[in-house]
């Protein structure tokens, strides 16, 4: 089970997913006039690939800043995760998909195989499990693991997700949330894949911004291997992460902006272009040293 | 608002979106092998445009399955688009993203301009309005519109959305679902973007699969644009999508298999090539009476 993988690196190597939401506005615009968008992007993306890839668990690779470069991008979206695979780091290709059962088939298609091929994706469960059915049979036999979305780090995700359930008789508790129960639900569809660590290649994603909810659900759910958004840019800190940690592991925690544009509070604009992997390197360091603090 | 082309174009041409999911599974082996995935689902799908523009509402792309022939496929995927447009008939990219505000602002430059433009996309509601408000600023300037998921079509759909709510005290009603709570949210969003004929440019999808809840939906809000999937292929009549009209109007019926694949029944293998475009001129027409045969 490619679960075991990820709960080793972070074991090694801490738990540190750096998100390659590479906009252009995040890029040395020296990098863009030289370039043009998408080239500077990838070249971008591989030096920050190379500066950081033995200080962190994996990446995560967001698909819309891609798509937004149209026909481009993608062709700098699948050489970004060739890469990534070059560097022998676990990829999450953040592609956040649902569907109905035969375009998830495709979809596993699009991301588990071909230009596209990474080693995780997220997916959104809105639709119920025969959305999320398609992908099994490859986290099974080909080394793939989903994380589903549970508790979004985003201030309107309270809106559904928070959403207060009439009792069904099935629990004690009276005021369960619509998001408690999706955790139920990944933790009963990972039930058969879970590895030698115990944790299950179907994790959740749990925002840094709700630490509260984090800790109900990492109390409810001791073996649900978590993907933490929102750290750094969104408002997350070590102390609000800590939470999701069993022993040192059972998370990855994301950050995008806060790793991509360190170089920006360091370097002046002439200097960037040869500063950026190295202030993004530094920004790792003092985010895994940070989590680390706090975590148990 | 667009909103008003899509009326009037219901009115006009009838209530019938052609669904272009065309997996390679779909398309004639012979035109495979002549020109490969991507040139043959290009052609094909050049064809089916040709064949269908002129009685239908609207076409549907389904971008799963150009991901999952890679860069090439999305190629195949903007040059689909572009075939559309030069047709003169709208089209809705069905790409379901739901993302946080600044990934969705990735997805809406993504979707609404450059090489993947369309006038209308699927979005999904589980993180909350933020991750819907990024796409206003195009649907108010720039004359595109939205599809918010609701109640899907497939079978699982049932495990979050038609999940009971607490009662909250703001209605009378005590056994009020996930769904019928997202619904009054779409029609909410979408009150400041109604256009001239009273609906607006926020829709929601509603599946053909739930004909009561279609109903209920349909009486609440009686001007909620749907578009509705799963006629067809996944089961959904006539009889079934009658409750989503008003009048005539109010609604766009999708089917993509029972369309695409209508030559597998009429033509032999040797045929198929020269015949798929006519047959799904005709399971068009046959689709179109049958809806306007139980319509209100």
């Amino acid at each position: 089970m490619i679960i075991d993988r990820l709960i080793a690196r972070v074991t090694e190597f801490g738990p540190v997913c750096v998100g390659l939401d590479t906009s252009t506005a995040i890029v040395p615009d020296v990098m863009i006039s030289k370039w043009g968008a998408a080239e500077a992007v990838l070249r971008f993306n591989r030096e920050i690939i190379a500066a950081t890839a033995d200080i962190v668990a994996c990446f995560k690779v967001q698909i819309a800043h891609y798509e937004a470069l149209g026909v481009e991008g993608m062709a700098c979206y699948r050489d970004t995760l060739a890469e990534i695979r070059r560097n022998g780091v676990p990829v999450i290709g953040d592609v956040k998909r649902g569907d109905i059962a035969s375009t998830a088939a495709m979809y596993a298609k699009a991301h588990f195989s071909g230009d596209f091929e990474v080693d995780w994706i997220t997916v959104n469960p809105y639709m119920g499990l025969d959305a999320i059915t398609p992908y099994l049979d490859d986290v099974e036999k080909r080394e793939k693991g989903l994380f589903v979305l549970v508790r979004t780090s985003n201030p309107s995700s309270s809106e559904l997700q928070d959403l207060t359930l009439a009792p069904d008789g099935s629990t004690d508790t009276e005021d369960r949330r619509v998001y408690e129960t999706m955790a139920d639900c990944v933790t009963r569809w990972g039930e058969p894949f879970r590895g030698g660590s115990g944790y299950s290649s179907i994790g959740a994603v749990v925002g840094a911004t709700h630490p509260q909810q984090l800790a109900r659900i990492r109390e409810q759910h001791p073996r649900l291997f978590f993907l933490v958004p929102g750290y750094g840019a969104q408002g997350g800190g070590g102390r609000d992460v800590a939470p999701a940690f069993l022993d040192g592991n059972g998370a990855v925690v994301n950050a995008s902006r806060s790793i991509l544009g360190a170089y920006r509070a360091a370097a002046g604009s002439e200097e960037a272009e040869k500063q950026f992997a190295e202030c993004a390197r530094k920004a790792c360091l003092a985010m895994r040293e940070d989590i680390r603090r706090w975590m148990t």
